[in-house]
């Protein structure tokens, strides 16, 4: 196999009670990216559509991924990468994540899979680190991992992958704005009250043993964030209508996705998925910002290769 | 029945990355209680043997229990309580915790069960905040409903039991040195950093995805704690050297239970926890300070009632 195609899908990070360690991996969309073996050695990115981004290797988040797999491996060829986007920069979503991730699994799948994939959530992080400006594991690890997945530490880097009840379904909302993902780290206190972190422990905990139980009523107690919501919704528009609106439609619960600014909600069933979607649109037509919706099925499967 | 007779274990609370929030039920150490009808209305402590408690039904945890748990029902009799501790108050494993949830566990069955062992925790935190001065769950739970507890929250009270291993073993070291819950809370700091707050998250999610996946060695893994035991451990003489021999000797993980003085230590498997028990005590020994030690699987029953 010399080359190969693969799709690298979107991520929630978050998810209310887990700042900076849950994520979970999205259906339907995401990049898509084409990975083939050259005869010269290195890493070079050809192609990118859709998106303004850097093709200098050692600029460009893929680039950076790619080098680091193939870092102190004894190889006589190289790769060439194209990168397709659908996922937008600052989205909340994983765009940067989506295009690390793709690389180091697409590079992996080439050279026959030397490395496992929780050792490829520890490379897709050194190409992540040039998008967000330190290295941290809570999109890489569900765009390659699939599911949910919680990020327990990082020294050294830990990941487990959560079971998810199948009729789980995500919401997402996506103005056409841009949040840095910096901007939205300074607006953060370095020091939270111990009786927060008491609330989102538990809630966290309630989530994860929601999850292994199929307890939907539990996951949707359990989501909630005391500590960086508060902070952080005032950066996106119209976020508590759009928020209450999924709530009062049946939505299990919903909050930021990631650094923002998309929302999220999480939902049981297909129907009403739908129609939480539904609401959350209108509430949004107001705000003369532009948006897109997605509807998705948890992703057990992470970045795939795509057959034709 | 007029009468019965049950056993009220001892629990561990906190369990490292889980301050007040987590807890976990002990086989083997506990308190007995009679509970008895009698004509005369009202609750009354009749006998207290094995400690030096206060008789009067309002100053006593069991006693403030079992009136929450009467209040407003229309019954035109009464109980008489006898408590035999086992379990010495101020040891950290919940003692006030095993008479409030006996008393309301007993007089339960007497009136023929018309609450819900999730109702019980409620109605024995009323009985736990006259020793603590603040109403919490996390030894309370653990003791009524057995296995491992989550405290989701408390607006309203909602807790969640934790499937666990089979193999799973605690080991206690009790030091016969009193540390009041009011001192140990004394030396809490109000703020704690945030990334504090994140690491902890992240152990307290892996400890609940081990302990329903049965991977001990996630268990060992997420049980640290960055955020009380640094504060408390100095309340308690030598314990960095019996955490480390416990640790050394291959006990998964190993913290302060509850509030203190007491030392835990989980272990996979009985040989290995009583290999783990030895070491703690060979550690302590210098210390001139009189200890137990207990060596118990997680009771996975809570109260139950001791039939002869």
């Amino acid at each position: 196999m010399n080359e190969i195609k693969i799709f690298c899908p979107a991520t929630i990070a978050n998810l209310n009670c887990g700042f900076d360690v849950l994520g979970l991996c999205l259906e339907g969309i995401g990049d898509e990216m084409i990975i083939r073996k050259s005869a010269e050695k290195g890493i070079r990115i050809t192609k990118i559509t859709g998106a303004d981004l850097p093709t200098e290797t050692e600029k460009n988040v893929a680039g950076v991924a790619a080098l680091a797999i193939i870092k102190n491996m004894e190889i006589d060829f190289g790769f060439e990468i194209e990168i397709h986007k659908k996922i937008k920069a600052g989205s909340g979503i994983g765009s940067s994540s989506a295009s690390a991730a793709g690389a180091v699994f697409g590079i992996n799948e080439l050279l026959g899979k030397p490395f496992s994939k929780h050792k490829l959530v520890d490379l897709a992080m050194k190409g992540e680190a040039i998008a967000s400006g330190c290295e941290h594991a809570d999109n890489v690890a569900p765009c390659l991992l699939g599911g949910f997945t919680l990020v327990r530490g990082y020294n050294p880097l830990d990941v487990i992958r959560i079971e998810s009840p199948n009729e789980l379904y995500a919401v997402v909302l996506h103005p056409h704005i841009e949040i840095k993902t910096a901007d939205a780290r300074a607006v953060l206190q370095p020091m939270i009250p111990l009786k927060d972190a008491i609330t989102q422990t538990g809630n966290l905990g309630g989530l994860i043993a929601g999850l292994y139980t199929s307890d939907y009523d539990l996951i949707g107690r359990s989501l909630k964030d005391v500590i960086i919501e508060p902070l952080r919704k005032h950066l996106i528009p119209n976020f508590d209508e759009v928020k209450n609106s999924a709530i009062l439609n049946g939505a299990l619960g919903s909050g930021i996705s990631g650094a923002g600014p998309s929302i999220f909600a999480l939902c049981k069933g297909q129907d009403k998925a739908e129609k939480v979607a539904y609401a959350m649109s209108e509430s949004y037509q107001n705000t003369g910002i532009a948006f897109d919706m997605h509807i998705s099925r948890i992703n057990q499967n992470g970045v795939d290769i795509i057959t034709n």
